[in-house]
């Protein structure tokens, strides 16, 4: 019953607010899903009970669908010379930072929680990003009632994205700001113009399209490419309801299309934002980058500091290509001005 | 009186052939004009008697406007010691074509007998790649009657062409194929469907967008973005009318949109192609790339000679992002698809 009329909206132009993970707040979730889009809990750093914490708060304020996303997990290792290289280079990078480097770095297993809270609370939407699920667990969620999006950064991911079992896809162009959702290698960069056409002829499923859209004109744009439906991120993390730092929203405001680059500095996987001193810091030594999510638990301290701090050297200032189009509105008059 | 039905044209969403130096035909710029769209001489390679007698050969062909494209040239030196380093990595890189090194890289200075060549000729459309030539060029070239256009990649880029008086600004997105066009610089790398919103709020002159745009639905999603008119590289390289190689064409067909790079290889200027055997040779030394133009003559006759072989390996294999939608067809059939 829900997956259908959710399959309906989504054939029918909806606007999606991207699940990013760490600026998306109950309040911006639920006031999109209010407003006639559908908001997104961006989970991916969150434990499981985090998690049903933040959907309870949802459920609270909106009586309209909204969606999760979670980080597929994958199997990696750290070794201890890696580690102590990557240690090192940090200090070179950061050194003011020195002090908040994590001694061990532990890697919390949560998602078959997540997906049991997921479960439990019947959540309409459920996307994936870094990857997809074993079949079973696309079936279970299936069969509990939820509505699965995988997401695609090229024509390879959306058609296994498709095979797999998934009702939709999230086709996520070269302008997206924050990680790129590539799975199959992060070397293929394909600007959203010549990957949505592409990719339409290539699945069935709809697409719903991201990176760089910011106003209708995008929006516009998106379908007669052949997107269903669109979903925005920097738009939505410069509105009032996001928790997105002040000074993050402030750099936007003053920063230009050619600010942003993409960096594995802050994480370990590819992702676009604000260059600054931490990320040219890496710009010749990529290789003493850990991998996912070795590198971000050791930023994640000199990250949270930094904020705090007002040190925006540090900080990971993400932001799509379409940055001088920012502006900071309410949800309402954002989603109205996309509606028009 | 031209320079005004020109301007109309433009405001009027027009189908522009992209001027690829060494694919376009006097057969392909004239049927693209004659089918209602504008052909453009790629002129960038030729000297001052070829340019002009590939005009009179489109002025044979059409009595409707034509343009010309030409390389604005750079002040740039070459010392032995790097044209001795470049010359031991291209060795290492093709020894096949070890032969094919030229004894000595001679630079002709051809651009202002091109320009002459052009007043003379009274060509309605004039379009510039690599920057914008001085002032005084563009004025008389104004006052001879000509419509003058420049080329972006930046926002940057397109108010400087829009300062230095031209009429009109080609917008060339990420995805594009061939040579980007940048002259601020070539790191910024923006995505078409991120940088036509922005140019369209920073210029007041006509906007053609370029970069991935293959069918109908580009050409639409470029006009929702604030282009006024359409430039379409690839498709046009697929016509019967352009001498674009076979194997060339053939190796589109069965190419996907991941299988496109970047790279300075064969020419020193950044170009999107078909990745192969020689641009992963120079992939860990790009330092070893002469800048343009003499990594271009570098590696000319290793160029002509691949194709003569069809060695694919060795051959600058240029296109877009959008490779899944190449067809070849005739030019009529293209521009019927495009006016639907």
């Amino acid at each position: 019953m829900t997956r259908g009329k959710i399959a309906e909206l989504i054939k029918l132009n909806t606007i999606f607010q991207a699940p990013m993970a760490g600026v998306t707040t109950p309040e911006l979730v639920s006031e999109v899903s209010n407003q006639g889009g559908i908001g997104n809990i961006g989970a991916g750093y969150l434990n499981a009970k985090q998690t049903q914490n933040f959907i309870e708060k949802v459920k609270m304020n909106t009586n309209y669908f909204y969606g999760i996303n979670l980080f597929v997990p994958e199997k990696s290792d750290l070794n201890e010379v890696e580690f102590d290289q990557a240690k090192q280079k940090f200090k070179q990078a950061a050194p003011a930072y020195a002090q908040e480097i994590p001694e061990k770095i532990e890697i919390s297993h949560v998602f078959a929680e997540q997906i049991e809270v997921v479960m439990k609370e019947a959540v309409p939407i459920v996307s994936f990003t870094f990857g997809i699920p074993d079949v079973t667990v696309i079936e279970q969620l299936k069969q509990a009632g939820s509505y699965i999006i995988g997401t695609a950064t090229t024509v390879k991911e959306a058609i296994e994205i498709e095979n797999a079992g998934c009702d939709a896809v999230v086709v996520q162009g070269f302008e997206a700001g924050g990680h790129r959702g590539s799975f199959l290698g992060d070397n293929d960069l394909i600007g959203l113009f010549s990957l949505l056409p592409q990719v339409a002829d290539s699945v069935k499923i709809p697409i719903i399209a991201a990176g760089g859209i910011m106003d209708k004109r995008g929006v516009k744009a998106a379908y007669n490419l052949g997107a269903s439906s669109v979903q925005l991120g920097t738009a939505f993390l410069m509105t009032y309801e996001s928790s997105a730092d002040k000074l993050h929203k402030k750099t936007l405001l003053s920063s230009v299309e050619t600010d942003a680059v993409l960096t594995k500095a802050f994480s370990g996987k590819l992702a676009r934002g604000i260059n600054n001193e931490f990320i040219e810091k890496y710009k010749h030594e990529r290789e003493k980058i850990l991998p996912y999510p070795f590198q971000n638990s050791l930023t994640k301290n000199m990250r949270s500091l930094a904020k705090q701090q007002n040190d925006k050297s540090f900080m990971s200032l993400w932001t799509g290509q379409s940055i001088r189009l920012s502006k900071e509105q309410s949800v309402r008059d954002l989603m109205n001005e996309l509606k028009k």
